[in-house]
């Protein structure tokens, strides 16, 4: 190129040079670096390389752009616009050739590298860089005086056409090579999985151009659920999502209930290990029907999920994860086609990749959420609470990050609660006592308004009100103890201490009835001591987990609170603060961050540069056990009351401080009992 | 070190260098890079790394080594002299440090890369070098505040124990990892497999020392027989050789009527892929329970085979390999673990190596044929033949080596003959004929004397004489024409034409009767003029082969013959250069090679160097596809006459030339039918 030839300028990036006259804009585009998709190498025929020509002056740039900048619009672009169209303004970058000095736009969907902006506001925009792209190439045909195999002439063309060197072929794509390759009339997409260090797979294939998308599952494999984001691995977009019951319940509602029973029964994690690869295989077969996808598009998934998942998914035995010191087979991220998980609903060769975990009871899970919410770039001190049956908790900025799991139990998701339920049509999700007439108003998942609005008996008919969920819990403990309902301790008055006949005796302590359903033939929805106790446990010990790595870190408070988990999403940060399960922070420095772990898990499907971030971030947090600490216990009997001495919404409430009652009987009660791990 | 330090010489190899006080031997011999084994790394508990010491003058070496040049007889090797016991003034270098100038004799038993001496006179030496090594190491406990996975600790022992790098693991092997580690009490012995430039793998592990042997299979994968050779991958001694027949005989004798097969039943290609890996799970178990081994110790598997069974192991179907341009799905040498291949009997992670193909038609027995018998590497002309149902043909010298098959049908195995049988006891595989009466003796199977010697018709009254296999039919019609009873063309006379009642007719040609069993309820075992074509269309097409071979070489006669296949090693070089299957050399220029391509199959077994070495040969080896050839055909007809003038052998005949016969009767008996391929 010399000082005389056309000078290019690419927007956005920006990125400018010289040119012969007659170069095509995507040759261009590959020699200053810009990114300009194409699948089909320039033939004219995959249209990924679509680009917007810009006429007129530009003074920013330092040119003058003619109508004649570009080469005519040619044959190929008309038989491309006759068969499928094209946006007004659009070019081939393949087909137009450089004629003159040009601005030449590469809209986001001609980006490889595009950005796909999430929902959530405070979350980090994907880019897109998946180990998965699509190639297609043209292959030179058999001859019996140059007798090479398919895949070795296959291999020379994807050296020759794209420079991609030592690309392999697992059997199962082995076996449809030579099919393909002669349907194709000698010219084939492939799609190249280039994740790690490993040379280039080809983990599909199909004749001529491909012109039907590819796909990932991000997969969150939680112990109750399985959550499954179909994923457009070219565009970043979900396509769909789904989600399934986790079949491993059946041999015990939490991990370390599991862990037992592998212990127990001979070959029972393999047992257990089959029944999750068959609902995951369920799962994949469905969110493909959903999406009208044939899952054989499905070239890649990626897993998080706890340490006792990942082994059971992997199919090994989680023995040692049951009892100190809670040694992984495997801490380190793991890579494998789904052929050796037995994922039957995807292709043998697609390839899975599994996130590192952290520690013994810190997963993947754990650090698909650090790779989400990224602690270790935050400028303020961040505490990332992910609440499930265990609690994942991390805390960190930029100087450094601690993580940890705590115990919970699944008080949390409504279970053990007396009128508890998990989250579905029906259940209490939010509550309000009344300080004066403590009486209480509610709203069920399924219905918008308030028990208290009109309409609401109406709307909830069908439904009923069938017990209470997990953030409906939290709720009406923290309203019962600013209702003066609860003393510090956690004790429920009874109707004589409280002045409500919703207060009645239950054994030797009360409950407090919220909602009487039996005159329609619906429960008899009550907080009951019992409760009250469970609650206290599940929060004491997220709470003593998060004190414990603050302690760590030598701080006694953090900057903000972020809440993390499907469930995370609806607990109420006010009352969350109310009950003690989290530090106090200002109310407006405590955020939602969904399913933080879920969405590491697209991170990783759609940007394989972010796999190896996580690779390297999980070595760098400092891993805090709980089970060994004594300071944990100690926070975990301090965290049991809930003391706090000012109403932290005062909006909400008539009362500026929280109500200075005791209902001490002199039993038993004063005390948590405290729950064991495994 | 220092002048002022002790010298160490080694031998055999003549290293020397010297070493500070106190060096343990071991040390000194890796720091010279001398080839002593240890798997322990030095702990004194395998024992590997004996070595013997020599005292007095050494003028060869200008040092006198003086009883006490060596650190006293330890502890450690009293308790393994007193558990195992060791040979008469050795000590092992790990214990024994230097303390004086010294001479050290590393036995063979003690290199890593001793040479295997194999028992074919002309053969190549095997030296070891496998791609799978024993490693003992210690592992460091899990820990709580250092929660990596029990697989990073392992590899964290094997960078610093052994200063390997970047080692991975299958899932059958994590699966096994952490009860293993527990039941050594954190000491493992890992196989570990360096096959090619993929990070080293773990594909089998023990706890503590593992001392049971390593073996693996070399294997020749043929289309009527499958022959396994269990190596012992630390000796190189053959433990156990075991052969079954190929059970997709059942979908059609050769191979073409196997790829017929495929082609005309969907999913017949994957009915055949099945039945060949269960009759090679049933051989493995076979060849353990042979050797007095747990299969559990056969880590590696080496593959020879022709194209088509090459791709109905791979589970590709052969299809293309049946019509023009005969186009491989590869022709690399793959590699992958056991469990592709559905080899249950095998170890899901044992590695297995397939030799590369050389062209659609010339397979990986033909690349073993030429590792074995290094073509390449020969100073005069070498013509090496490897006669089976398909004919593998190498001819070349140092300077250019050329390969074809040639479709010589199952003759030579003694199919499609009227008397012919496999190689078994009973059969007739040596005859002679007497020039003058024209009666024949013969050797069969199972007996070492001819049947005119004192003692055959008793030793072989068991198995009886039960028809005539390969190498006698060959020997058969040679000696006939010697005898005079065939003519040039291969017209048998009839009794009046020469002068035997042995010669009957048959139809419009005559037979010739070797022997009438028939009074002892035996066979009459004849040889008819049927015979004789088939073994004149199979002589021709190998000899046309050859002479295909030498025309694109530009020669009209080679230096030397070797002739190679598990029937190679039983032809007569004199028979077969009277019937013109092989062009005419001196008598002593031909050798037989015995089994060359299961040879390929050990070396490349035993050697991993050598995969290296037959994948760059390959390449480089011109390939001659006789199917589009013309002068094939030229050549094929102008062979299929056996007109030796001079009896090459006058030794064993009373007779200087062959005698000058006609037997035409003007019938349509003159002219071979051509078998086609397919």
């Amino acid at each position: 190129m010399t000082a005389k030839d056309p000078l290019v300028i690419f927007t956005p990036s920006g990125k400018r040079g010289r040119f012969p006259l007659g170069t095509p804009v995507l040759t261009a585009a590959r020699q200053l670096g810009v990114d300009l998709d194409s699948v089909c190498g320039g033939r004219g025929i995959c249209s990924k390389c679509q680009i917007t020509p810009a006429f007129g002056d530009f003074p920013k740039h330092g040119v003058t752009v003619s109508d004649t900048a570009l080469s005519e619009w040619n044959s190929v672009e008309q038989r491309y616009q006759d068969k499928r169209g094209l946006k007004a303004g659009r070019r081939l970058g393949c087909q137009a050739t450089v004629q003159g000095d040009v601005v030449i736009d590469v809209p986001p969907e001609s980006q490889v590298h595009r950005q796909v902006v999430r929902k959530a506001a405070s979350a980090r925009v994907i880019e897109m860089d998946p180990a998965t792209r699509l190639y297609y190439v043209e292959v030179q045909e058999p001859d019996m005086h140059e007798p090479t195999g398919d895949l070795e002439r296959l291999r020379k063309a994807l050296k020759s056409q794209w420079d991609i060197d030592d690309v392999t072929a697992d059997f199962p794509i082995l076996r449809r090579l030579q099919p393909v390759l002669r349907k194709g009339n000698w010219s084939v997409t492939v799609a190249l999985w280039k994740g790690d260090d490993r040379p280039p797979r080809i983990t599909a294939l199909w004749p001529g151009l491909h012109e039907g998308g590819l796909f990932g599952l991000a997969i969150d494999l939680g112990s109750t659920t399985i959550a499954a984001h179909l994923t457009n691995l070219e565009t970043g977009e979900v396509t769909a999502s789904s989600g399934i019951m986790n079949p491993q319940i059946r041999f015990g509602e939490d991990l370390m209930s599991r862990v037992s029973y592998a212990m127990m029964n001979p070959g029972g994690d393999l047992e257990m290990t089959r029944a999750v690869r068959e609902a995951l295989n369920t799962l994949a077969v469905e969110i493909a029907k959903d999406a009208e996808i044939d899952p054989s598009l499905i070239v890649e998934a990626v897993f998080v999920c706890n340490p006792v998942m990942h082994h059971l998914l992997l199919g090994i035995d989680p023995v040692e994860l049951g009892q100190a010191p809670f040694a992984l087979a495997t801490s380190n991220a793991v890579a494998m086609n789904a052929a050796n998980l037995d994922l039957a609903a995807l292709p043998a060769s697609a390839q899975v990749y599994v996130l590192p975990c952290i520690a013994g009871h810190v997963g993947a899970d754990a650090a698909a959420v650090a790779l989400s919410e990224e602690p270790g770039k935050s400028e303020d001190l961040a505490l990332i609470v992910d609440v499930g049956t265990n609690a994942e908790i991390l805390l960190g900025d930029k100087t450094r990050v601690l993580a940890c799991s705590s115990p919970t139990g699944p008080a949390f998701e409504g279970a053990q609660i007396s009128s508890g339920q998990r989250a579905a049509p029906g259940a209490i999700e939010a509550i309000r006592i009344d300080p004066v007439s403590k009486d209480a108003r509610f709203r069920v998942i399924g219905c918008d308004k308030w028990s208290d609005e009109d309409g609401f008996w109406e709307e909830t008919a069908q439904t009923g009100i069938t017990g209470i969920c997990g953030s409906g819990i939290i709720e009406a403990v923290a309203e019962m103890r600013l209702a003066g309902l609860l003393d510090p301790k956690g004790l429920i008055g009874s109707a004589e201490q409280t002045g409500t006949e919703r207060c009645t005796p239950e054994g030797r302590t009360h409950a407090y009835l919220i909602h009487d359903g039996t005159a329609e033939g619906g429960p008899r929805i009550t907080v009951t001591q019992g409760d009250i106790r469970a609650i206290q446990l599940a929060k004491s010990a997220l709470y003593a987990g998060a004190r414990l790595l603050m302690d760590e870190r030598g701080v006694d408070k953090v900057d903000r609170v972020v809440l993390a988990g499907a469930f995370g999403a609806h607990i109420s940060p006010l009352h969350a603060m109310v009950l003690g399960m989290i530090p106090d922070v200002p109310l407006d420095k405590v955020t939602s961050a969904g399913n933080a772990a879920g969405t590491g898990a697209r991170i990783a499907l759609c940007n394989v540069g972010a796999r190896r971030e996580i690779e390297r971030v999980v070595r760098e947090i400092t891993k805090v056990e709980t089970a060994i600490e004594p300071r944990f216990q100690e926070h975990f009997v301090n965290a049991n009351a809930i003391p706090h001495a000012t109403d932290p919404f005062p909006e909400l409430h008539s009362i500026a401080t929280l109500p200075d009652v005791s209902f001490n009987t002199g039993g038993g009660e004063g005390g948590g009992r405290r729950r064991r791990r495994g």
